[in-house]
């Protein structure tokens, strides 16, 4: 397979020279542009966006054609595989996702089958070969994945949560039946990002956005343990080229010497840690993406470009930084601070770049 | 004046020797309990239990007369300053606190006064003072306020948030006003913990409930410099005792060794970190306050016993643990796993101490 015009982002992850920081932005392809807006208006809901291989392959390039962006991420839910596992997904106005059939009692947790991705999830396969071709190889595409246990608390509490009380009744009522839910969802990621990479993603990510809600031991226990069964049982090269991996676990700051023992390639920062501690943390272990906050996008061009400036020396000279926010982007953001921000990351991060060249 | 009959809570707090590690419960008077239900029916409001000081009394003995528990905790609201700036605080069901005039122009923000709290908040003092006639030196009283950071959030987005976007727009927008709430927060809170030591209270605690939602180097300017001024300001004794502090920023476990050198007695800590860490990291500098995840409370007895052994021995033997949740405790807690927790504190707690005393 033919490797990409720019493959800054692939060599990053790597940890292998770049002339400058690549950058891409979690979200990029969202409610901030309008364009996004008037197809979601055509497509009739997020849903169907996401289900229908040409709505999300226009959506997944229209931040491209506005910013020379480092790379492409697959648009689709977060909760495809529950929705394909039969729990019914829905967005209601205002709420987020919702499952009609929430996993509550022991007989449907024990019947949870793992989906073939390529028939149970083919609307996304579609999308990934679809995308894959539409960007002719002008830069990388990432496919992504829920993490097991953020997939699991969207199952058990049905919607999202500030407490998580259901779910962590069942960790600490009942651990042997959430570890059951558990090691299901690890299998249904491993395929489903393997489908996704045998489709055509170059590189993966599997968001924990809810790890982060964890005891420091139960996210060793019932988050970061599937994330490494996922990881072993994850395709690292296809059709000659490697496919580096990224573990975002949101809030995840403090366990970052347990992460980077996972196996990743690359570890997601959120904005709560300085990401030059972070490196140092981690040594030459893993990559790092992140991590400058969404809100930063608010400002005028000069804060954002001196808070990019922060995130690049901090992180310093050499190898192995891909710059992101620490969270998706916010639906209010002006698109002429993503301008301002993806120019800052390219021409501010050549000096830190120029002895690896 | 007298010092209570079990003084534990202030010799941890102190990092001098106890006999066992000493335990309360962040928000112990509360909605768990049928009691506080009742009351709260006859006060009619969540707002007359806190502004009346029978009703404010009477809670705040609830928990303990259930429970040896080592410490009451002034019934209170963290927002009861920003109510005398004049925001107008008030609640509607099922949406937490909220402002009728949240701070959103210059000219409003420039107008804002620190409250008197022996005038402007007399209800508060008033109720500290029955209070600690009530408890009769049984148990030390510890009274409390939100931080400087924390408050402002709420004055700016005018009610909780998840994405904090309008504070942090003024954060990196308007720097200098939001630097200018945050002054007239921290002078107000000076004012309202050390009002609240002379009507009596033994220990006070400043909740951070949102610095961690700061990046790193906003968490400095913005939370922990602000904190460190209310510090710098506090009545360390009064009346020949020490009045130990306590800060607690949820999510803050990145930045114990800088909030251990703001000159604070103890720090609280969420469930996310490794209190053992956590000890090593601050080393003998203060005291450490935690951290049982809330929701552990939700288990059977066994897991319990189990969940607090774990906690009191990554503490280890020595001074300076002084045994909580996380976070404030569930409404859906079942009381009888109070009863269960702070046993197994008292009990398992006595051989990590046989050396001290």
């Amino acid at each position: 397979m033919t490797k990409p015009k720019n493959d800054t982002l692939l060599r990053a992850l790597l940890k292998q020279p770049v002339e400058y920081t690549p950058v891409w932005l979690m979200r990029q392809a969202g409610r901030y542009l309008s364009e996004y807006n008037e197809t979601r208006a055509r497509a009739g809901s997020f849903l169907a966006l996401c289900k229908n291989r040409d709505f999300a392959t226009e959506v997944t390039m229209q931040p491209l054609a506005r910013f020379p962006l480092d790379a492409a991420i697959l648009f689709s839910d977060i909760l495809t595989i529950p929705d394909a596992m039969g729990l019914g997904l829905y967005f209601s106005e205002g709420e987020g996702p919702q499952f009609e059939r929430p996993l509550r009692e022991e007989n449907e947790i024990r019947a949870l089958k793992v989906p073939d991705p390529n028939t149970d999830l083919r609307y996304v396969m579609d999308a990934v070969s679809q995308i894959r071709k539409t960007l002719d190889n002008q830069v990388p595409l990432i496919g992504f994945s829920g993490s097991p246990f953020t997939l699991a608390c969207y199952m058990v509490e049905g919607r999202g949560s500030t407490d998580f009380r259901q779910i962590k009744t069942m960790l600490y009522q009942r651990p042997e039946l959430l570890h059951h839910i558990l090691d299901i969802n690890a299998q249904a990621v491993t395929a489903y990002l393997n489908a996704q990479i045998e489709s055509g993603a170059q590189a993966v990510m599997i968001f924990d956005t809810w790890g982060g809600a964890l005891s420091h031991n139960a996210y060793q226990e019932f988050s970061l343990r599937y994330m490494e069964q996922i990881l072993s049982g994850l395709k690292r090269e296809h059709e000659g080229a490697r496919i580096p991996n990224v573990i975002f676990t949101k809030g995840g700051g403090l366990w970052l010497e347990q992460i980077a023992d996972s196996g990743c390639d690359a570890i997601g920062l959120d904005w709560t840690i300085d990401i030059g501690e972070a490196r140092q943390r981690v040594g030459d272990q893993v990559a790092l993406q992140g991590n400058l906050d969404p809100n930063v996008l608010f400002a005028g061009p000069e804060t954002i470009t001196a808070e990019v400036e922060k995130v690049l020396s901090s992180f310093g000279s050499g190898n192995g930084h891909v710059f992101n926010l620490g969270h998706g982007i916010s639906q209010f953001t002006p698109p002429e601070s993503v301008t301002t921000l993806v120019e800052a990351v390219h021409t501010l991060s050549r000096k830190f770049h120029l002895k690896e060249c």
